[in-house]
Parts: C-alpha cells; structure tokens; sequence
C-alpha cells in the first residue's frame, strides 16, 4: 500500500533511484501519507523517534557511517524546526540529510490554524537546496533538483517541504508513478581537476612543508600515500583523533606539541608550505601559531573547492580528492631539511614528560581520559562529545585501531548522544560514546530510542557542570562563573538509565574508575559509566600537565638550539 | 562593570528605555560580554538555563504573563537555532521576545571556525525584525530599529544578532554609552481606527449573530462588554478556555455543542453575521460547521489588522481594540430572534446529558480530567499541554475563577512544560500545568531549572502514547498506529520527578485519582502527580460520551422543530 498522494508516490520512487532507504520518522498526522508508504515498503528501513532534534542527529549519525543519504519525515509545524541545529552540523560535517517535511496546503498559511507555520527556506544559511512541492499534481522536476544537491563535490542536506491536504489516509495498493517513468536519474560527479604546471616548483623547494588534517573519515588510501609523505625530511604532518589517519611519521597531538610554543619555537615551526586536507581543525593553538606566523604558502585540498581560509593567507583551494593530491606530491623532488626530526624529536620528548606526569597525576578529568583511552577494547569505534570531550582526546596518543568521531562541523553539544547512538548503529561496530555532564544532560532524549545496539556504551565525565570554561581563560574573573558560564549542577544520570532501562555504573576515584570501565565492558547491555571528577580541580591539574610539558621542552630545546635561530 | 565593547553597551542603555529587565541567559563564552553586564547591573533580573529550547519557552512564559519583552541570548553555533520553535510560537502567540545572539566576527564565517554559522535571519519565516550589528562601532540605529517592532499593534519577537570579538572578558566600571545620549525613545502605538459609516446596518439588522472568541490575555473590559453583548436574543458568544472570558451567557464548551451537529443543526445555527476575536480558535469542529454554513458577513476584529481569514469566508478586519469594538456594538439596536434561547435550550440539555455519562463513566482519560478540573483549587492558573489535553479540557464547563493557558500559536508540543513554568514564576499563582506524555517527555529538560516555584504542579497524564492519534479518525487503519502515530512506550515521570528533585506522585484508578490529587495539592514543593490511563479505551469512551450527548440533543431537537427548519 501507498498513499494516493502523487507527490508522495514521486518522492517515494526518487528515493530508490538515489538509494535512500533509511528514513528516521517523528510520529505526526500530516506527514502520515510518507509514514505509512515508508513503512508499507519493503525497500525502506524505518525508525520512529519522537523528539525531531533528537531524531535529526541520530539520521546525522546513520549517515556520518553510511555516506549516503538518510531522510527524516515530521508532521507540520514547529516540528520542522527542531531539526535545524543538526541540519547545520550536517551541512558543515558534509552529511547528506534529506528533509521531507509534510505541510499544510499553502491557504491555510497566518489563517488560525494550528501547527501552521511558513516552512519554506527555513534552514537556508545552512542547506544545499530548499523546493516546496505543489500541494496537487506533478512535482518531478522539484524532487529532482532537490535530490541533485545532496551528493556531488560537496554533500550536505537538502529540504523538500510537502504540502498535504486531507484525507491523509487513502492508500492504493500500487504506486501509479513507477520507477520507469522517471525522467531524471542519479548523475555522477565528475573531477577532472588539474593541478597548474607551476605546482611543483613550490613543492620541491620547501625545507619545510607542513600538512594539517582535519575531520576526515577513515581513507586507507589517503592514509597510505600521506603515511609515505611524511617520511619526507622536510615535511610534518598533524593529525587529529578526527582525521582517522594514523602513522607512526605522524604527530597526533597538536596541543600537546604547540602549546607551550614560545617565539623561538614559533620562528623553528613556521612552515614555507602549509597543506590543510579535511574540515574543522579542533586545536586552538595551532590556528593562532599559524596566524602568527604564516607560510609563504597555504594550500587546501577540499573536493568541494571552498576557500576555507582558516589562518587569513590562503594562497589556492585544489578541489580533488585529498589522496590524488598527495599522490601526486609523492612523484615530486624533495628538499633537504631537519624540520621533520626536530619535531619528531620534540614529540618524543613529550610523550615521555607526559607519560611521567600521568602516572603521578592526581585523580581528574586528565587521569580518568588517560584511563579510559588505555580501556577501550580493541577495533572499536569513538565518539566523542563536545566540547572539553574532545579536546581532551587529542592529548593522547592515537589508537590505530579505533575509529574516532566527533560533531565537530558547528562543534554544537546538542545532539552529540543521538549522533553517537545512529553511528553505532549503522556501523554496526562496538561503540563508546564520551560526553561531558553538559552536553550529555542537553541531549537527554537521545535515550528516548529503541535501536541503542547492545555494544553501545557511553562513559559520562560528570564534573557537575561545564568544565571547559574553567579551562579556557576569562569566565573565573567574572564572578558570576558558577552561574553563567559552569552552569553548576547536582544532577546525575542513575535516573536517566533507569528510566530508559540502560545499566548503570559509576566511579569517582581511579580505583573504582577502574572496576566501572571492566564493568561496563563486561555487560551485555548498552550501558553508562558515570565518572565523578573533581570540578574545582581538573583545570589546575590541566594546566600543571601542560606546565611539566614546557619543562621538558624547555630544557632541550635551549639545549640544542639559541633563541631565535632558524633552522 | 559592564563589558568594554559599544553594542553591549548600546543593547544594554536600550533595554532599560524599553523596560526590559529579564533576561534568560544559556551559559556560553562567546555571549560573556552580554552575560556578565546583565549579571551586574541590579536593573537586570538573570536566569540561567542550559538548553536553548527550554530556555526560550520559559523565557515566552515569563512574556506571556507579564505581557513585556524578556530578553534571551546564547552563544554562537547551533545553540540559537534551538530557539526556533519557541520564536515561532511567540510570533503566532504575539510574544515580544527578544533574542540577543552573540556571534563570531563576520570574517571566520565558513573558514573552519567551531560554533560558527551563519546567524543572520534564520527566524525570517516568523520573526518581526532581525538586526545583524557591525562588529565594531555604532550601532545604535540597528538596536533601536529592531527593538521598535516588539511592540506595537502586533507583539511579536526580535533578533538582534551581536557579532562579539576576542578578547571577550574586558569589563570597565561604568558604561560609555548613557541613556541620557539615546537618540531613539520607545514609542506609543496610536490606534485611532474609525469604523465605517455603514457599519451599524449590518449588526442591526442581524438575526443571528454568533462571536467567536479565540486565545486572550485575561482582559475585564472586554469581559464586561462582551457579556452585555451576550444578553441579546439574537447574539450567540462562544468561548474557550483560553479565551479567559466568563459569563453565564457565554457558551465555553464549542465542540460539546457542535460536534454532532447534522445538516438541520448547522442551518439552525448558520450565522448571518460572525464576529472572531482573539487568535487561534481550538475547536477544528466549529471551522468545519462555519465553512460549510458560511455567514453573510464575517468580521475579524484584531488590532494588528491580520485578515485572519479562517473560514474562508473574510468580509474585514477591523484594526482596533475588542472592548472597543463591542463597546460599540452595545451602543446598537438589535434585531429580535430566538437564536439564543435556541442554543442556550440546547447547551442545558446537553450539560445534564453529559454529567450523567461522566457519573457512570469508566475510568479513563475523560473522567480524570473531570476529577482534576474539579480538584484544582481556587483562583489557581492553567496550563493546558497541547495537543489532546487543551481538547479535553474545552468539554468541560469553564471555570471563572481560573485562568487559562495554552502554547496554541503553533500548536506544539515542543515546549508546554517550559512555557508553564516560565508562567507560573512570573505571575506569582499558584499554578497546575496538565500535559500528556508524550509532549511531557518530549520537554522533560524544562525540569533542568533551578526558578521552578513552590506552587507549581504537574499533571502528567499517561496513556502510554499519543492519545490524540486514537481520537483522530484514519491513524488507526494504517496499521502502524503504536509505532508511527501513537509512539507507544512504557515510561514514567517518576525518574525524572527524582533526578530533578520534585515529588512525585501516581494514580491509576479513581480512586487513587482522588488520593493523588490531595496529596498534590497538600504538598508544599513543586510535584508531579501521574495518572495512568488506558491506552486502549480512552478513545472507546470518549465516543461513547459524543454518542450520549447526540442522543440528547436529537431527542430535543427533533421534539422542538422539523429538520431543515430554519428559524
């Protein structure tokens, strides 16, 4: 059975031909026509979740996975507009969301009635394309364009508002538009993008070429031909957690190796080339070094062709894909250069100061992160909540074995448990979910969902309240940080695993800390590890890991090299 | 001390000119500058709540009783996208919120930056005014342009889009920027509409004269013009609760007396002239019964001067003041008729057919609503949840010592708790919010708020899903009813109620009813009381209760005049 809507049964046979066959339904009367045709047919996997900012992440998620296209169905109204903050995480993240959003038909618009809003274009700062069907006849042409937005150099989400007039609940056995009949299909997208002929040059003569990854889903064959360029002595490259590249020739933790950069660093550290490959670097303090101190030259290599000009002297945007381009670089000639071993040399060094300052550390969110990254079984998938979540992360060495994801396209807290819960089931792999107390306490009706697999587990870091404005320098000379920044908090989240039957344990020192991760990973359940850190104790703690690191650099840097001297 | 930067400064001198001295703040570094000037300045009231959407609902609350603009501002990002639904709602419900969106500056808009879209106009479908201010300078021409349209004809909300630069936390002790400098002044609304000449022949020569009366303020003027009105034989006044309009010649309960109205009852009942005021009517029954029978005449009195063209059938709106305008009807002559006597006959018999089912009614959704509207104690405020709740309570007889509530702009489910408590603390009343469970569920973060009064009481009633898709006709034939529709779970409140602190309560039958009831109301802390009903029955018996009353009437009606008779 279908509905006897023609603009239903159009949409319906386009989304077979695009291979959308998921789609996250947020129960409502208007948008029955869609639900019910949806869940009538075989082809469509179907989810009911009822919070629409909830079920809008968790699409997110299915298609952070899958890379292809999800849809999500709501019922008329302010509905709609709950999807917005995961519309724009998915536009920035690069996710294909299909909204179908049902409507009213178009006279009945500022006319009294109820859940009857103007819904066209309202996510348009954030979306690829926006059509309003014609509440009667044929609107193939509408779907079509629609649907032609949310792949190609650049994916992201799309809108097709679809006005539906009463009686809502006819069906057919049949669907009168058949997939035949289609007029567009599915188009390729076509790179042949060149480089210019002068490319080279740049490449050949830099004694220091410096690459800086971004959020990047896992790429064997970018890793592999980025794994040979960085055995190059005159490049370095900076991964992070997101990027999902890992080498033993790369350096995965940028704010462990540049914060405590002082001038002279700087001056050893400013690149000749700078490539950034991959959306949404995470560190801070990379951006301002860069800004500081920028290269004669800032390549992005980006499929989309945006001029993401993150340091202010962008010289070109290449828009090919991230592993044909560095195929490319390793053909070229090389410059010679100590950039990359005093770096590397450098890093060592860290590791090693940081490695003795966590086994003195004092039970915090640092010695609990150390833990917890040492605990994760193998092979599994991270994801990591905003915002103190996963910067922490990037403090700890990689783990080749895990794949690591965050939101980090608008770097929002409001939806990262939903996202989490859909990436783990749609990936189908062992998942653990970090979240700050923040974050996931704002995301509460994530767990309002019947489809958390078995294998999810979410290790809460509850420092009673948002412990990244302890961190980052400002909110504490307010006065008013408790209220207005920390939004300090009693809560806990017993009652939330109770109410959502999730098991639930809990730690607050190292020890019980622990018992709670070979717990959590013991249990067949999807479950919650709350971890209790002490709040008026982990920035200090941060800040005396990060003052041991300049210590270490410190001594071998002046050993080995004056100040300000170039190398 | 006040943040250093001007436009903080400006919004700051500008919101005391308008008399807008609370603010909800949603904790956030990059509104810091706006936080901690309204943090320390005694002009300010603060509060601060975590979630954006709940956030925004409470603050609409707090606006609905007051009837004065409550700022609101958040960080950049996503965070103020979460404000959608409730701006929405503002619009329709004319709401003057005013939104203060810290931003980024304009130039790391799509360059990689975390927490950056883009801001400007993204509430364009249902907003008054969106400035976005220069990021340094003046601005004071935009602030006192956007704040112009909060009030006026038609309340409605406002965005000022605050683009903040680093570095964030610079205070001085005294402002720059003093309000003896203001070139702007808040100025009054002149109405000064004159009603055509003509106008008197229609309403005297009328035979049937039915109001209508949507959601209002509760307003004593209108209330006493309107029930002189009432007592004309040829006037019909048909209100609903939310109308927060009492008379013993008002008819409160439309769809008690319209729901099973056959072909004579609408010719009987077919208007020649219909007057609507106030917005949103909820009857969907009544829009039915008046489209099919259209009157000569509709007139729609509002002082924005929105046709609001309900029926289909608009003649005009007059852009004035309600009391004013039956002010002057009351000045007319009037035509002689029955219509009242009719109607009022048939209303009598129609309350004692009703109070005879609900004597013998099984327990369910019905007669737990007839047990609490009886319970609630005097001169209390309430606030109905949308969407099956506000239905039900219109089925029964008004209350003149209560006032009435309802988010019916819009229509949604998406922020009735935190709306309610946003209400309940502004106006001081001892306040019961009723909700169903899946709206209750839906904003369960409206409980993260620390400003919950000691008067406020929750009745949740939990049918186990969406009740609404049960009593509206065609979910049910889908087969996907619990899944799609009806969103069947198994929670309670009772997790929630612990995690936040409040009491909790639960009934299942009368009985327990009763008992819950008692214990609510003797209780001297916020509580929830939880009333269980049967999913599957409700339905059943809300039918057999239109059933009862049809037998009524029809013996009535067909005793006292032929079919198709017109009077």
């Amino acid at each position: 059975m279908i509905s006897d809507k023609l603009s239903v049964q159009q949409i319906v046979a386009y989304l077979k031909v695009y291979g959308i066959s998921q789609v996250v339904i947020s129960p409502g009367s208007r948008n029955a026509p869609l639900t019910y045709s949806f869940d009538q047919d075989e082809f469509f996997k179907t989810y009911s979740i009822v919070d629409e900012r909830a079920a809008a992440f968790f699409a997110l998620g299915i298609a952070q996975q899958s890379q292809k296209s999800v849809a999500l169905t709501c019922t008329s109204g302010t509905a709609l507009l709950n999807y917005a903050p995961a519309i724009a995480e998915a536009f920035y993240q690069r996710i294909p969301l299909l909204v179908l959003s049902a409507d009213r038909p178009d006279e009945m618009l500022n006319q009294g009635f109820g859940q009857t809003i103007d819904q066209k274009q309202v996510f348009d700062n954030f979306i690829h394309s926006s059509v309003h069907l014609k509440g009667e006849g044929d609107n193939e042409a509408f779907i079509a364009e629609a649907l032609s937005h949310l792949y190609g150099k650049k994916p992201g989400p799309v809108q097709i508002n679809v006005p539906l007039r009463e009686p809502l609940y006819e069906f057919v056995p049949n669907s009168l538009f058949k997939i035949e009949d289609l007029r567009w299909k599915m188009e390729e997208a076509h790179q042949d993008f060149e480089l210019p002929l002068d490319f080279s040059s740049e490449v050949k003569n830099a004694k220091r070429i410096l690459v800086l990854t971004g959020q990047l889903s896992p790429d064997s064959k970018l890793n592999k031909e980025l794994a040979q360029f960085a055995q190059r002595e005159n490049v370095l490259v900076m991964t992070e957690t997101g990027s999902n590249l890992f080498s033993e020739d790369f350096l995965p933790c940028t704010d462990r190796m540049v914060f405590n950069f002082d001038e002279a660093d700087c001056l050893n550290f400013q690149p000749d080339l700078v490539i950034t490959i991959g959306t949404n670097i995470v560190s801070k303090k990379i951006k301002q070094v860069i800004k500081k101190h920028p290269p004669k030259t800032h390549w992005h290599i980006d499929p989309s062709g945006d001029r993401i000009d993150t340091f202010g002297c962008l010289s070109a945007c290449y828009p090919m894909h991230p592993s044909e381009f560095v195929r490319q670089l390793n053909t070229m000639e090389e410059e010679t250069s100590n950039y990359k071993t005093l770096f590397h040399q450098k890093e060592k060094e860290n590791i090693e100061k940081a490695e003795e300052y966590l086994r003195i550390c004092p039970y915090s969110d640092l010695s609990v992160f150390d833990a917890i990254l040492k605990a994760i079984p193998e092979n599994q998938m991270l994801q990591m909540g905003n915002s103190s979540v996963v910067r922490y992360i990037q403090l700890f060495n990689q783990r080749a074995d895990l794949i690591y994801f965050a939101n980090r396209g608008t770097s929002g807290i409001d939806g990262c448990t939903s996202t989490a819960i859909g990436a783990a089931l749609e990936s189908g792999k062992a998942t653990t979910f970090i979240s700050g107390d923040i974050a996931f306490f704002y995301d509460s009706n994530a767990l309002w969902n019947k489809y958390i697999p078995k294998g999810f587990k979410i290790i809460l870091i509850n420092n009673g309240g948002g412990g990244i404005f302890r961190i980052i320098p400002g909110p504490s000379k307010t006065g008013a940080m408790e209220e207005y920044f920390e939004a300090q908090h009693n809560l806990n989240a017993e009652h939330l695993a109770k109410m959502y039957g999730l098991r639930y344990f809990s730690a607050e020192d190292m020890h019980s800390v622990a018992n709670g991760l070979n717990a959590l990973y013991s249990d067949e359940k999807p479950a919650i590890l709350e971890i209790f850190t002490p709040r008026e104790e982990n920035d200090t703690i941060l800040k005396a890991y990060f003052k041991c690191l300049k210590q270490a650099k410190k001594a071998s840097s002046t050993g080995a090299l004056p100040k300000n001297t170039q190398i």
